[in-house]
């Protein structure tokens, strides 16, 4: 891949150094625009650029063009004329453009504005207008549309003048004499249909369409629900604004799912690719949520130090609370992990929360005992071999006398049964959380993997203290 | 939502009970098959279903089958006649075959193998033969495909006539004498060509095709990096052996996404819906990581347990390290989280390692700086305002003398030393982990969030002891 990249790039290059124009139409016809954009990614000559898109023409360089890096774009567009721009641009579509100069000084995107023919330039400031991650904003305004009272061999000769200029041609949105949305056709609805009939005949009644100022992410939910590759977007009138096609769809649902990663880790998104994001923003990203959990520790600390009196008369009672602790905020975490990603999917709404608890309480009640039952087992093992210190064990049946192998068993009973309310209490909480999250209409991956890990550190802390105090250390004389 | 659901179902069932055959057309004319079998979930009639699929005909049946539920599908095939079923079966895609048969006892796969055309029953005999997650496990065998020396006229017809059996007709793959796959033609390519071009002429040799064996999470990345909506799936000869669409890759992404997201809090996979999960499968997932953690935790255990003589003499100890720990899993979590991520988005190969590590080490020594710094002043707080118990202080101050005040400023100055060094750590096993699992050909998703906590978990425990054995401990006398 690496390999094949640099070896693209010698070729490109030597192409250019040539003035072999004709190898250079080649490599652009038979390698994809991404491929060779990538290849050439480091190079910001103006001079290079410029003799490739003179020379490719404009089959290839719209598309080429939406493919470089914003730097490269900038370059392209100061070198070019101002009709060259004009030419590169009315191939471009509205939302390529708006993709362009939103990253652009003020210089260029006046510059660009200045190309456009005027119904483009109109699209372009109303899709910068819409609002971030609403349809509006990522929706395209080349798209075909035609009365219902059209008949299909119209409808094709139609397509074959002014098709070229759409994002799409497989989907053909048809209105009523009121300009309203009332039906999609597909091309291969045309291609098999006769040339007489006419479109309200032939047309899908029952189409999913959106409104401007939806979600994005109800948007992408909505194409894969019903296996859309093209969508229309509605004013509140009903009156179709623009499209949204299915490769747009692709990388919004990779931005949402990176926003669900990142909220779940405790990260404030991460929009831009690693690589590209400066130290600072990283720093940002991350140390809010480090400093917000250390504050939510307080009542760890808080129980912790209210058994001090505990812990210093037997040092053993603190080897084992990280083991505790620990297990609490995985299970946790994969209990809040399961229903955060069920309910993102939409696999079940608010309603289903009790059917969801009644599950979970039996899971956990299963794991509860399989764990509690395990770390019995495994801390008589730490403890007869010497891995964990016995020495305060020791000390006790020096002054008070008794059996340590009976003082052994007592104490993995109490991180055993510990462990078994730390599993049900973690789920509970796990499964939970998410819900509530929704109820109050927060993204319920949002903190609720820590969130957990800190309720349930609190409720198995106090757990196994009170254990310890009422139960499990009078046995030991305390 | 739920209550248009309820709505549309009463509306069907009425008009079953009434018999009108018409109004039953008029939703599915109106209404999107997903949203009507929705509706109907938990009706298993075979009566009422079966009424509905002689109603209904065969223009959405097809469709309509793929979208009921696995039991509803052995329902409806029980109670069909052979005849029907024929042409049930004749109407579907192979892969929509295969899926509703694959879940099925074996009496009703016979019957439907039995009752599928002889050119259907191989695909599908062939598609069940591909492994798991291969793209010959979820491509499709009905697509078409021209000789490179038909013309644009001849091509349409062919469309027109065959195009009906298709998944797409949108991109016809183009093969030349020797059967091997050589270009692909779009059906707006068609449109926009004059009737006696040649395909050879009017194809695109800049194609994107994968083989039979590849994965298909490769598959999904190559649709995304092409934003193409159908690809030839070939054989080691270049021959086409079936197609896959766009929609499928949108299921195929989700799938992805949540194998990774599942990894990542150290669940085995989430392949089924949670509700549709048994109980004692969600054990399965979830136990064996808790159980093996648990056991990782022996070296957390044997540091604690080493210093069990400085905790017993200085409990105050005792306190600070879960915040410690939870610093760390929480820092070194969020790395991984961002790492993984890049890396299954291929924003980085390998080779970038370097290039990363060094960014991770300015961000972990600017947030080292910020949370030690912080933690230094809340410890402080939280000592001075009694939330912390001193006990341990006031009884140094008693035996040995000194200052609380100075007391104070070194317990908080061993904990934010602590956590300068943990951040640090922390975010150089998280960058790192993912690196080493990438190079040993694991997934990089699993496992990594657990091991670097506890990793973190053993390096910071040491670091604390170690700085108030050596430097801080002194101080006050031990």
């Amino acid at each position: 891949m690496e390999e094949n990249k640099s070896i693209l790039k010698q070729w490109i290059l030597s192409a250019i150094t040539n003035r072999s124009g004709k190898e250079l139409k080649e490599i652009f016809e038979t390698i994809p625009n991404i491929d060779i954009a990538e290849a050439i990614a480091d190079v910001d000559d103006p001079k290079i650029l410029l003799y490739i898109f003179r020379v490719v023409g404009s089959e290839y360089s719209a598309e080429f063009f939406a493919e470089l890096s914003s730097e490269q774009q900038e370059a392209v567009i100061n070198a070019f004329s101002d009709k060259e721009l004009m030419e590169l641009i009315s191939d471009s579509y509205a939302d390529d453009i708006v993709d362009t100069i939103e990253e652009m000084p003020a210089n260029i995107v006046i510059r660009v504005l200045k190309a456009c023919p005027k119904d483009l330039r109109s699209d372009v400031n109303r899709l910068l207008n819409y609002k971030e991650n609403t349809a509006g904003s990522v929706m395209t305004t080349e798209y075909i549309e035609m009365k219902d009272s059209v008949t299909v061999k119209e409808a094709i000769e139609t397509i074959r003048e002014k098709g070229k200029d759409a994002e799409t041609i497989y989907t053909i949105f048809v209105r009523d004499k009121s300009r309203t949305l009332v039906g999609t056709v597909e091309l291969s609805d045309l291609i098999f249909s006769k040339d007489n009939e006419v479109l309200s005949e032939i047309m899908d009644k029952d189409f999913v369409c959106c409104n401007v100022n939806d979600d994005q992410e109800e948007v992408a939910k909505k194409f894969k629900r019903y296996d859309l590759t093209a969508m229309a977007v509605v004013n509140s009138e009903n009156k179709i604004v623009g499209i949204i096609t299915i490769d747009d769809v692709v990388d919004i649902m990779e931005q949402e799912v990176s926003e669900d990663i990142a909220h779940m880790a405790a990260i404030t998104d991460m929009e831009d690719p690693y690589l590209k994001t400066p130290v600072y923003k990283l720093v940002l990203k991350c140390v809010p949520w480090i400093l917000a959990l250390m504050v939510l520790q307080v009542f760890t600390t808080m129980i912790l130090s209210g058994f001090e009196g505990e812990i210093s008369k037997f040092a053993i009672l603190a080897v084992f609370t990280p083991l505790i602790m620990d297990a609490g905020g995985n299970s946790g975490g994969q209990t809040t992990t399961m229903i955060v990603r069920s309910l993102s999917l939409d696999e079940f709404s608010g309603k289903d929360y009790g059917k969801v608890v009644l599950k979970e309480l039996r899971v956990a009640a299963i794991i509860g005992g399989i764990v509690s039952i395990f770390a019995f087992g495994w801390l008589m093992f730490e403890m007869s071999a010497g891995i964990v210190n016995t020495d305060s064990i020791l000390t006790i049946i020096n002054e008070n006398g008794g059996d340590f192998n009976v003082y052994m068993c007592l104490i993995a009973a109490l991180v055993g049964g510990t462990l078994f309310v730390t599993m049900i209490i973690s789920r509970m909480v796990g499964c939970s959380l998410p819900f509530l999250a929704k109820l109050v209409k927060l993204d319920p991956a949002v903190m609720c993997g820590p969130i957990t890990t800190t309720m349930v550190d609190v409720i198995s802390l106090v757990t196994y203290f009170l254990l310890w105090t009422q139960i499990i250390g009078p046995q030991f004389g305390f």
